[in-house]
């Protein structure tokens, strides 16, 4: 399935988000942050001249692969300040743990710097959880952005530091108008009263191409990414909490049989049962390659079925988040709305 | 490395336990159960006759693909039993969920079945742990073998009903003299005294090219099998238990950054940190395929190293069993002994 995102301003226009996001209102009048039932902190919107920290916790990068990114900054007025490993490399880690370590820590306790945005996944951040101080990530409640490998520190950050992390775009990620459009909407964004909507909407995504495995309506807090990288929390002192969330997830690149693997241990963590909703992405290369491991695959789909259809809540597969070129920024924590009737999505505040 | 497995008979004979292995003397004198210090119970060992169940909980076979062990089965005067569902497919599993864990009880609940090799593993035990009775387990105390993805159900049955369980072949299996050997002797072995020894052995297994990653020597309960599915047990109710434990691990297609993200889960797991030493198998096709993720890649030798080299615990690698043609019958819950120092490997009852 290849969704065009041309829907997207449209979608989002229509629950009056967008509409309200020029740049001067929507620096002018950062809205204040409102505490969810859960008592999570959202970062102030930033402003223009904010300085933006780009750490390499996992993998490292060229400069050249960030070029995209210093566009969005240079239109957005902000500033980008590179850490000092980003564009090293040993093995596949961009420096060892402990640099890794220090430089996310040093942007989080630079008070120059107000938000932090991964260079890239590829692996490695969750060798340095342990290392990380989340009382220093609760007291900064920065901005801290990434997908892919970077899935757990935002679940991390989320969970023992309280505050609302963002999965979205890395650095070095392509900025398509869909992608820059809801990074904006996203950090600067003014939640606005929809009609209908348990809170304020920060932005609605609908789609009529997102595939409904199960109908129905589902609210709870955001939580997930990238599959293996939610998987991988099980059984740590970093555990994904799904109770009563709406459970986003996606992946790339895994045979059925690994895709199965990975949403049973979910299931026999009792992870799947637990949750309000559950929204997937594209798991792009995923389906069978031939005969695998045992005879014919099952697809990717009934896989997915075979997990989901018994849980009793709402399910789509489809939407454009993480391993994907255009891409929405999914804030971890807040509050949403699936709405699986109607394709729909709604991020609340 | 490629290990020669000519040593084993050697070795064990060494340690006095395949001289003692006379089918006449094995059959006449099976050995009582011996407690272990965790009160768990070893199956009786199989006398001329014993019928054993071939069961396929994840995915099946062609019966064609059972000769080697028809043969073994024959010249041990054992009777093979086929599962109803050994020969089915459905995708990458011999039968739906039920079927199989049907088929499983069935021979769990079956009198006149001595014992239950499963047919081979593929994917899908995990699917069924939920399904299984494991008080009737515990009651049936019939010796349950398997490896690679049958590792979960190894796990499960030895923690859930407190008995031992046997990491070797699947019935599709090829028997080489080395595998056959050492499922003969652990099956049907008597242990023996050995000077030193914290316990009767039951066998010794010594290479002197198993590589030595940290030298030592520790002693506690077996447990352990494929990487993948021990990592898969995480944060689920057949999480597996390293308290104490000689930690086996063995894994196969897996380039090394997915090996640092399975080590990495069980160190942030808290797993290898209470082992009493690692025995590591062969990780066939585990080295870095050219750049896959980011930069060069780590060798598999540094990943492991650097998650096992502050652990203060003896470990070894290149033990043969698992994904390996030769391979060793490892019984989950004895005691052993892992003798790095020496290269030395020794089953305790």
């Amino acid at each position: 399935m290849s969704l065009q995102r041309r829907d997207f301003l449209r979608t989002i226009g229509a629950a009056g988000v967008v509409s309200a996001l020029g740049r001067t209102t929507a620096h002018a009048a950062a809205p204040e942050p409102v505490p969810s039932p859960l008592l999570l902190r959202r970062p102030q919107a930033l402003q223009t001249g904010a300085r933006i920290g780009i750490a390499a916790p996992a993998s490292g990068v060229t400069k050249r692969e960030l070029k995209g990114f210093f566009s969005i900054c240079e239109t957005e007025g902000f500033e980008p300040v590179l850490g000092r490993n980003i564009d090293h490399s040993i093995g596949y880690l961009s420096a060892n743990d402990q640099q890794r370590a220090d430089e996310f820590m040093a942007f989080i306790e630079d008070p120059t710097i107000d938000a932090i945005v991964c260079a890239r996944g590829g692996y490695g951040v969750m060798r340095i959880l342990p290392m990380l101080d989340y009382a220093a990530i609760a007291e900064a409640n920065k901005m801290i952005m990434g997908f892919s490998d970077i899935t757990s520190l935002l679940i991390a950050a989320h969970q023992l530091s309280g505050i609302v992390t963002y999965h979205g775009p890395v650095a070095s990620s392509t900025f398509d108008p869909f992608t820059a459009e809801s990074f904006r909407t996203t950090i600067l964004g003014q939640p606005t009263a929809v009609e209908g909507a348990g809170g304020d909407v920060l932005w609605t995504f609908s789609d009529d191409r997102l595939t409904v495995l199960q109908s129905g309506f589902g609210r709870g807090r955001l939580t997930g990414g990238n599959l293996a990288m939610v998987v991988a929390t099980l059984g740590t002192a970093y555990e994904i909490d799904t109770r009563g969330a709406i459970l986003f997830l996606e992946e790339i690149n895994e045979e059925p049989y690994r895709i199965d693997r990975m949403l049973t241990q979910l299931w026999l963590a009792g992870k799947l049962q637990t949750c309000a909703g559950i929204a997937l992405g594209n798991f792009r290369n995923c389906e069978a390659k031939g005969i695998s491991i045992s005879g014919p695959s099952f697809t990717l789909r009934e896989v997915i079925d075979e997990r989901t259809k018994d849980l009793g809540i709402p399910v789509v597969y489809g939407l454009p988040f993480g391993h994907v070129k255009s891409k929405l920024t999914i804030p971890v924590g807040l509050r949403a709305e699936l709405d699986a009737s109607n394709k729909t999505l709604r991020v609340l505040v």
